[in-house]
Formats: structure tokens, sequence, C-alpha cells
């Protein structure tokens, strides 16, 4: 039997007896996402907050078109008893609303005032996008922020608004309830290693195992190194206002313990113009740095990814904004930021945000290898011979690309893609032909970990971006090597744990931070596919075999390398996407790089881009109108929970299924973070 | 930590150590499933098998066109000893092979000889589909088989087939690895419940909480009753000779522990043309009707379903046949097979087979529902009713359709679709409007196993069928209710076992056996999509939101009993698969019954049925073309693992990722199942 924490009950079963008026509100367009009231507190109605753990908050009150918003609201807060926890629905007396300045000793900042504008729903929304300038609705907002706010006595708190709305006068209450969990008293490990597939799903690791696994009569005789954790855990991905996440803010779920909206980092998204004052919220790496000495003091903080090191997973781990495409100011955040981070080792892409050289996007024209370097004692390497050879103990910054790694297909089989781009991370324009592999970067970063952080241990992200990067062109082929690759690096971290002896002191964790929604519903015969010209689309589709007539794929793994030795072959998956822009397919590698399955057309009649499927596209593949709306032209990410991996200490926490803000709450009791009176 | 079963690390190291030439062979085609060489023997290379379990073995040898088979051929076995298991590649002579018959003390039946045809490939297969009669292979084959053998020794097994590959005259040698798994020394539980969704998917499971639960800020106030399950597991699902399985083999590898072809129950297929020749498997319910008096002497057997009692996943627990298609055959298999099951409980649909009267196809014209009555005691009743009323100690044969039960949707929401068709099970012709729900003849039956096993414990399977026989159809709101029912009825279960103190003696598991390609990948605003005309598509698609604009769906649950309350809302899910056959699609619910997406083109100049997109199903939809061959006319199984949850004692051994044929080796253990030297 597994135990289960016991804060995660609590919160459930007091919410359970709660269900109230602020059930998420149906519809696809919102004032704002999760403001389901006119008036609204940001961290929202049901937050789990973790002892200590630092957040700002807001409170927006809104008005619409020509109606002002109530300035006169009011925020107040109180810790219930156990008796009032068994009646949050009723009005209950036993214990008084407190002003919330008062309780938390916090002044609000000066209040603000602004106005935006949003769609009432698709109808208004595609009004406006074919010219109709008065088809959105405009909003006026009062608001006021505290900042730093702690919550360190563990229970359930009652937080009260109180507005007036101005349209009918009626006097409003928004009441939420926020839960704080207990600080652990004592860390289960020393070490925790996250490893995110992004956009990783359980049908692409079982599509990639069985083009990379030998199996007879059916049966694996090898199998994955992710199947072979003890403890397995689905996660619920949801965004805090919208069914489907992006990996900003499912990212930021995994390091705050919060929810939030597509493209916000570490933030609640307000309605404000600046995309840098939304409330913050501590991050698991800041509340490592300042970890008590009771669970080993300040701890050690590494960063790898195949994405540029300001892709959302990683950004997600060190930067607080609402624009996750803030990234030359995200570089910056890194040492400048309040409380920066600095990371102890940050590996990955991303070059272009770090210099103004030639394509470069620096925040100011500064040089941030030089700054990192002169303020911050960090070692620079920028490719994969520089990196190997590093031996001292960094920290270091590893940046290989100007953009997001080539992804391993092109880095380690269709290496003469690599010349194709300019992608010298330090902008000589030159071609980045000497990349690392994700293992390289890992068992690096490691290793520095473990020489600076030995004692009192460390946390390391490590991200394979480009299983999502490839699943959104609809490039199968290099999304499932990058997750090959992934699990090739996870087996070899295990051996280096081991060697180390540091497998008993890490918890490792294997999980994704959403879907695509992709699977195989059969195989293809690619040669009679070819056999037929373009108008016999009927005949090409008939060398798609179901069932018993799927048989078995011609990917081989002689060499026993974790990866198919030949990825142009006959028998081919028959993939697809339940989501996916108009496009051709002919289920076969694409040997010149990425796909690029639609592009815009070029004489349309609406205002707004129509996508068609890139006539340079598998162009001899079937067609497949879009099942969206044509102005998107990749594949979008899906509903599904994804899987969580886990082994070590603490890893019997994950099992099951649970909400993408448990697993943050989880690796703080694993880690011992938090402090609480 | 999880404790992983011995026997599963040691087949797969023992395997691991010999990768050898009997690899699945790529290809859509083969001249026999599971036979990769011109000889061959089922049990295939790498059969675990259950110390004790009864199983039948056949040998094939084949010669193509003229060519005669070898029917000199030869079948030796021995038992490896710990240094023969390391060498196995090696032609290691530490102890001799045995003459078959010799070693098991079983004489082969008299040899037989036949002959069949394939297609080599999809190019044959559719040229004959075209009318050419050469464009199949003749196969000559000689065999023997050796019934009701036992291997009652644990421990590593090679087997030997020496045969003359008569085309070159050369002198082959297959050679097999079999293990058999000790059997246990004490069961771990006395009671359990195998719950089925079929074709159901963690993607499913995460849309059925969508549209069923409350949630706030996007956090779940209430979850599934599945998502409270403590162990999680995933299941890879391929057939013995294919990447995709149907519910047949795949049900069977559940109740027998061996994997198999499309359509065989409790048998591997052979190529003879008797579909009830073929080397069987002994069934789980036949080992807990002959388990030992140690571990509780012979227990309790009930089988519940939506489907046809006579359906592939009930049938995999009583009966052995290669094709599922023979369900008359399976009606007597019951009651009349060799070692019959003869189920305590068996509850479900398939009248048909069961009377001679109006559509009426029992074997022979019998009246099966006498002969289950005076042969074997049963009780018989025929609506939700008589179910309910019954307060019998049975056996109890409930049979309430002339088919499949109807669906959630239909028997509870929209009921008039029940008058469509005279599926009474007697044969009257009337509708059967009183059909019981799942939990009533789950709870029913669980209360006859209680009476007559309480001392000896039981087993029960209970099958959400419809949940894939709405996925194939493209029905997701018939499908999403269907696992909202099964979800419901897991929660009756459990708290009917905690009232009955039985949940400390039951293992619980809830899992599938095979999946879906579904998805949701947005929402739908269906007022939108609905304001334009057919010829609007590209408007239609506008009505389609993805990330921050998926916002929420219209569903809500405002009664609590875990379904929503109204089906037909303006927001739904933008849901699809990767697998579909050219149809419309409108994102809404069918109220006048199931869908039924293709139909079968008048006037194609094919020889082959040309499916296009049926007029009267979503007539105002989007135009979806199929990703398959036209020959199909519904979606069809992907390959992606499906979850498994599990609760109760003995759940710890389900944790992580298994083969299908390990959850029945699982389940053996925690029975007490199976009997060794």
């Amino acid at each position: 039997m597994v135990k289960v924490l016991s804060f995660a009950l609590l919160s459930l079963a007091t919410a359970i007896s709660a269900v109230s008026a602020q059930l998420d509100r149906p519809g696809q367009f919102s004032r704002l996402g999760a403001c389901p009231e006119l008036g609204c507190v940001f961290p929202p109605d049901r937050t789990n907050f973790l002892a200590g753990a630092k957040f700002d908050v807001r409170v927006e009150v809104h008005g619409e078109d020509k109606v002002q918003p109530d300035t006169k609201y009011s925020l107040s807060i109180r810790k219930l008893s156990k008796t009032d926890k068994k009646n949050t629905n009723k009005d209950n007396k036993s214990s008084k609303p407190v002003d919330f300045s008062k309780f938390t000793k916090v002044q609000a900042d000066a209040p603000e005032s602004w106005h935006f504008s949003y769609f009432k729903d698709a109808a208004a929304y595609w009004k406006n996008q074919d010219g109709d300038k008065n088809a959105s609705t405009t909003v006026n907002v009062a608001s006021s922020a505290w900042r730093n706010i702690q919550l360190r006595e563990p229970g359930t708190y009652e937080v009260l608004l109180k507005y007036q709305d101005k349209t009918t006068d009626e006097k409003k209450v928004s009441k939420l309830i926020w839960n704080v969990n207990a600080a652990p008293k004592k860390r289960k490990a020393k070490n925790v290693i996250l490893f995110i597939g992004d956009g990783m799903t359980t049908a692409m690791i079982t599509a990639a195992r069985l083009i990379s696994k030998p199996h007879i009569s059916g049966m694996y005789q090898k199998r994955m190194n992710m199947d072979q954790f003890p403890v397995l855990g689905h996660v619920m991905t949801h965004s805090v206002d919208s069914l489907i996440t992006d990996s900003a803010n499912s990212a930021s779920a995994y390091n705050t313990g919060h929810k939030s909206t597509s493209s916000a980092l570490g933030v609640y998204a307000d309605s404000s113009p600046n995309p840098f004052d939304d409330p913050k919220q501590e991050l698991l790496a800041q509340l490592m740095r300042r970890r008590s000495k009771k669970n080993g003091g300040k701890g050690g903080v590494g960063i790898v990814t195949t994405a540029e090191v300001q892709d959302a997973t990683p950004a997600a781990v060190y930067s607080h904004t609402r624009q996750r495409n803030e990234k030359a100011t995200i570089v910056d955040q890194m040492i400048h930021g309040k409380n920066p981070v600095v990371a102890d080792v940050i590996l990955g892409g991303g070059g272009q945000y770090f210099h103004s050289k030639k394509g470069g996007k620096s925040l100011n024209g500064t040089d941030y290898y030089e700054a990192y370097s002169k303020e911050r004692g960090y070692k620079t390497v920028f490719d994969r011979d520089e990196l190997l050879n590093y031996k001292g103990k960094g920290p270091l910054l590893g940046v290989f690309n100007s953009g997001n790694l080539d992804v391993w297909l092109d880095r380690n089989v269709y290496k003469g893609n690599l010349n194709k781009t300019g992608a010298d991370p330090r902008g000589s324009g030159l071609p980045a032909l000497n990349q690392p592999n994700l293992d390289d970067m890992v068992i690096k970063g490691l290793e520095i970990l473990d020489k600076r952080y030995r004692k009192e241990g460390w946390f390391m992200m490590a991200e394979a971006a480009s299983v999502d990067k490839m699943m959104h062109p609809l490039d199968y082929d290099r999304a499932l090597a990058d997750l090959l690759e992934l699990d090739s690096t996870i087996g070899k971290t295990k051996e280096w744990l081991k060697r180390m002896k540091l497998d008993k002191d890490t918890l490792v964790i294997t999980t994704a931070d959403h879907g695509h929604s992709f699977d195989v519903y059969g195989s293809v015969d690619t040669q009679y596919f070819n056999s037929f010209s373009d108008s016999e689309e009927l005949e090409k589709k008939n060398s798609i075999g179901t069932y018993e007539n799927s048989g078995w794929p011609s990917y081989v793994d002689a060499d026993g390398d974790g990866f198919p030795d030949e990825w142009n072959v006959r028998y081919t998956l028959a993939a697809g996407t339940a989501g996916f822009p108009t496009h051709r397919e002919d289920f076969q590698v694409n040997v010149n790089g990425a796909r690029v399955p639609a592009v815009a057309q070029g004489n349309s009649h609406h205002h707004y881009p129509v996508h068609v499927a890139d006539p340079r596209d598998a162009p001899h593949g079937i067609n497949k109108p879009g099942t969206m709306s044509v102005r998107e032209n990749v594949g979008v990410h899906s509903l599904q929970d994804v899987p969580l991996f886990a082994s070590g200490p603490g890893s019997e926490l994950f099992a099951g299924v649970q909400d993408n803000t448990e697993v943050f709450h989880k690796i703080a009791q694993v880690l011992g973070l938090g402090d609480q009176k």
C-alpha cells in the first residue's frame, strides 16, 4: 500500500464540503482567465500553499464598458478553526475576518487602475478578426497588490473580497478558501532530478518502445528505462483557467504549486499591461536556495534543456513573468532578478538572447555571457568538446545553439541538416556542428552539482524539449527519437547515481507537462504506398494495415544503442493526432529536416491567416484537411493526463492520480522546503 | 518501494541474454501469425507459464506452393540448469533434450495435414481483392498436437523443433525458451474483481472526469473513483503477432497468461480450418475451479458485461476458440465444454444465442435458457426488476437484451431509442425497455458470489463493454457515459465491499484491454459552429478553441450522480481520433442513437467496399476524409499502453509497466492458483 500525503486528502475533503458559486464557468473566452466574478483575488479560490513559501496577492475589481469599478473594495482573511472548516458554506462567526494588511503585516502597493478589452465569445472574436473594431468589450480595473506575503501557519484560511457591483449597485462578496500545507519536518532525499519529456504521453512512450526494443512473440525482451521505475503516477494538467495547458503554466505548477494561464511563468496572469507586475510565487529553486539549516541549508540548482534555456520549461525554474516570450528579460532575471536563482548549472540553447552580435537579441544589447561570467563567476562553454573537457566546479553556463538545440535525429543521423543554419551560440553566423546530446549535458551537470553540493544536496530539472517541439509540426520520427534520447539519458543517469553511491539519496522523477493527441493505429507498407500516383489516394490508404495486419514495423536496434539503426524503412507506424492543421501525410521520415506541415495561403479573402498544406511537405502524401481553426498551422496540446515515473526516496508519494500542483508539494516534502510557525 | 515479482525479473533477464533469431519479423502479412519460420511450435518462443496450468502444444511444419512439408520433424525438450540459462545462445550439452512425448508423458494426437493460403504483402492482398485469384500463396501443412500438458516444475525449458526445409533440403532447428513461473505458496487475497473498461485509455478517463467532476480554479473538487486507487500500472497490449490487439486476444492474455492472435480466445491460432482445434490454455476461471485445498479449494466465478455474454471479453473467461464469432458454440461451452466453467453468475446481453425463436441463433436450435436451468440449476432473469428482486443463492443467468445491452445514455437519458429495436432477450420481438445498469448487475453478482463462496473466495470479471463499442463509431458521448457508468459502479462496489467487511480480502483491479486513439484538443462553441451553412466549413472550424481559448465546457453534474445533467450543451469537447473512416463531425451529442459514421458507397468501381461519410450522420458537420483503408467503416484500436488501477491485498504487484500476460500471472499469484512439484 502506498501512503498518501495527508495534506492532499485534507484539502480535497475540505473542498468537497464547500463546492460553491466559484465553480469554473463554461465558455471559451472570459474577461480574465481565473477571475469568474467582477471582483477577484489572485491566488484564487482553493489554492494550496506550502507553509512559508512567499507569494504576492493581487485584487482586481472590474467594471465593463462605461461602468467604473468600485475602488472602495476591502480584503480580509481569517484562519478557520476545525469547527469552521466543517461549515465553510455558512456564515460562520466563530472567528473574525481581519483586514488583510493587518493580518499579513504587509501593506498594499499604491492603488492602480487601468483598462483592457476582451471578447465575450468566438462570434465577437472572429468579428474583430474580420475588421469589426466594436466587437470587443472594454473593462475598467481598480487594483491593489500585496507583495512577498508568507503564511507560515498550516491550516485553512478564508479570504473575503467585498466590493460593489457598480452596474447594479449590489454589494458583492467573493469568498475564497486557501489551504496552507505543513512544511515537512525532515527531508526524505538529499537530491531530486526532475526529467521533463515536454509534451510526452503514454502513447508516445509505447510507440518509442516499439521502434527501439526487441520483441519475440509480441513480448519485449528489453524495456525502456522509464518502464523500470517502480512507481507510476498520472498528472492532471489543466490550466487555472482552461482545460488545455501550455508548457509555461504547467512547468510553473511544478515549480510553484500554483496553476496559471498560458504563457505565464511563476505568476498568476493579471489584466494589467505590464508583463512583469503580475502576482508572483516563490519558486522551488528559490526555496532550495533559502532552505533551513535543519533540512540541509542552501542547496544546488541545475537546469538542462535541449530547448533555449529561456524557453518555458527551463525558465519556469528561475523566472517570473506573464509573457514567456520576454526571453531577453528572462536571461537577465537569472542573475539580476529579485532573489535571483543563479543556477549552478545552465545548459541548453538560446544564445541569441545572450549576445547582440549577428541575430542577437540580448536585453539592452548587453553581453550576458560576460555579465554571467564577471558578475557571478560562470564558466562558459559553447560546444560538446568544451563541455566534456570541462573538469571544474563551475558554476557553468553552456550554450550550444543560438536557438533550440537541433534534435537528436539531425544531431546524430541526418547531420547534414546542421549546416543549414548559422546557429553558432556566439553569433558568428557559422553553423553549430558540435552540439552535445542530452546525456552529455545531464551527466556533466550532475558532476558539477555533486562537486558543489554533495553535502547539502541539489535539484536538477532536465528537459527533452523537442518531443513537444517536433510533435507540433507532426514530425513523429523526430519527436520519438528525442523521447528515446530522454530514456537513454535516464538510463545513464541511473548508472551514474549508482556509481557515485547517490541512488539511495536521490529521488528521480520522469514526467511531462502536457500531452499531444498522438497515437498509432496500425502500420504502413510505404513501398505499396509509394507505388501509387498522387491521384490514387484511395489506393494509397490501402497500404495501412490495422489489427492483425498491422503486423510489425521494420525498425531494428541491432547495435543496442537504444535507437533504431535505420529510420527510412519499409514498414512504418500509421500514426496521427486528433487536432491537426490542414496538411499531407506520407508516414515517412523527413530526411531534410523538421516538417513544416502548413503554410499561410497567399490569396485568402479573410483578414486572418488561413493555413493550407505546405506543398513542400509530404508532396505525395494523402490529404488531411485540418480539424481546427485555419489560423492554426501546427498541431496543438491535448487534454490527457500525463504519466509520471518515480524511483528513489519519496517516490511512493507520487503513485496514482494527482494534480500538477501536487507534484510541487510532494517535491517540497521530499526536499524539506518551506518553513512554518 | 514496490516489490516486483521475482518471476518477471527472472524471465526478462534470461531473455535479454538470448535475443535470438526468433525476433518478430517486420511486415503486415505473414504465413501464420506467431510462426516466424517454416517450422513452428505453439506456445511460441519466450512463453511464460504458471506451474501446473494445463496447455496444448501444436507443431506445424510448412511447405509453400508445390513443396510438401517435412513430416519427419521431431520435438524435444529439456529443463535448463542454472549454468545452461546463462548460455542459452550456445549449443550447451550439460543436459540432454528428451523426446517431447516422453518428457511430458503425453502422446501426440494422430498426425494431421491440411493446406491454407495467405498473402505475402499488401500488394498481393489488394490484387486478390480486385479479382486476381493468383495473388495468394498456398501452404501445405504437416502437424501434430499434444493435449493437456502440465509443466509443474518451475524453471526455464528449452524446446527444440527439428525439421527439414524441403525447398532447400536444409536441416532446420527452431529453438524456443519457455519459462515456468512458480505457483504461489499462499494466496494474498480471497477475492479478485477485474473491471475491464473495454477500449478505455487514460485520455478517455481525463475527458470523462472533465465533463462530470466539479472544478474550481482548474482544480478538481471531486475525483473519479478510479483516481483514488492507490496503485497505478500501465499494460502493454500487443498481440502475439501484431502491434495492435483486439478484445479477444487481449482478454485472453488476462485469462491465460498467453498472448494470441486477433479473434482468438484461450488458444493460439493455428492454420487449420477447424476453429475449435487450436492449442488451448487453461483459463483463470478453470484454475479457480480446481484450486488446491491449501489455497481455499474451488472458488466462485462471476461474469458481468454490458455486451453479449458471448462477446470477446466475457467469453475469454470461459471459452476456447480461434473465432470469437462462434457465439452459439461459446454459449454451449460454458456448460458442455471440456472442464466447463459453469460460472456462478452470468449477467449481460446476447439472448439471440440462447434461443431459436424470432431472431434466435442458438446452437442446433437448442433452448439454452432451458439447458442451463435444467442441467446446471441456473435461475434465469430477463429484466432489471427480475434481477433486483432475485434474493436466492443462484447460480444466476441474467440476459437482458438479444444483443449488447443498450448504452447508458440510451438506457437513462435518450430512453426513446430503446423502442427502436425488438431486443427482448427471449425473442418475443418486443423492445427491451427495462435493462439493468452495470452497477445493478455487479452488486447482485457480488451478493450471490458472497453467498455461495464466502469461505473459499471468488473471481469476478465485470466489463463496461461499450466504451469500446461506442468509440468505434466515434460516438464519444456514449463512450464517455459508459466509462462514467463503470466509474460509478466501482464506487458502489467499494462501498459494498466495505459494508460486507470484504475490502481487506478483495483485490480490485480496473484496467482496459486496448485503447483507441481518442483525445481532446480543445473545446467547441456549438452555437457558433451551427450558425454557419454547410459550405462555410472554414468558419465552422473557427468555433474550435485551443489552449487558453479552450476555456471550460458546459457540462455540469449538479445532482451529484456522477454524470452530466445535460449532454446537449453549448460548449463541448473538441475530440477526435487518429485512425478514422471518412465521416463528418459536428461535435454534438447524437440524440437519436449511436452514430454510424460511414456507409459503403453504392457505385464504386472497386471490388471491395469503399466507405464514405454516412449522409445521415452529422449532416452539417465538417468533412473528415478517412486516415485508413476505405474498407474500414469505423475507428480502430490503437497502440498505447492502457492504465491499470489496483487496490486491496496484492495490489502492490501491479505498480509500473507490465505486459498484459503478466496481469494473469499476478492475479494467479494473488488468488493462489497453479500447482507445482
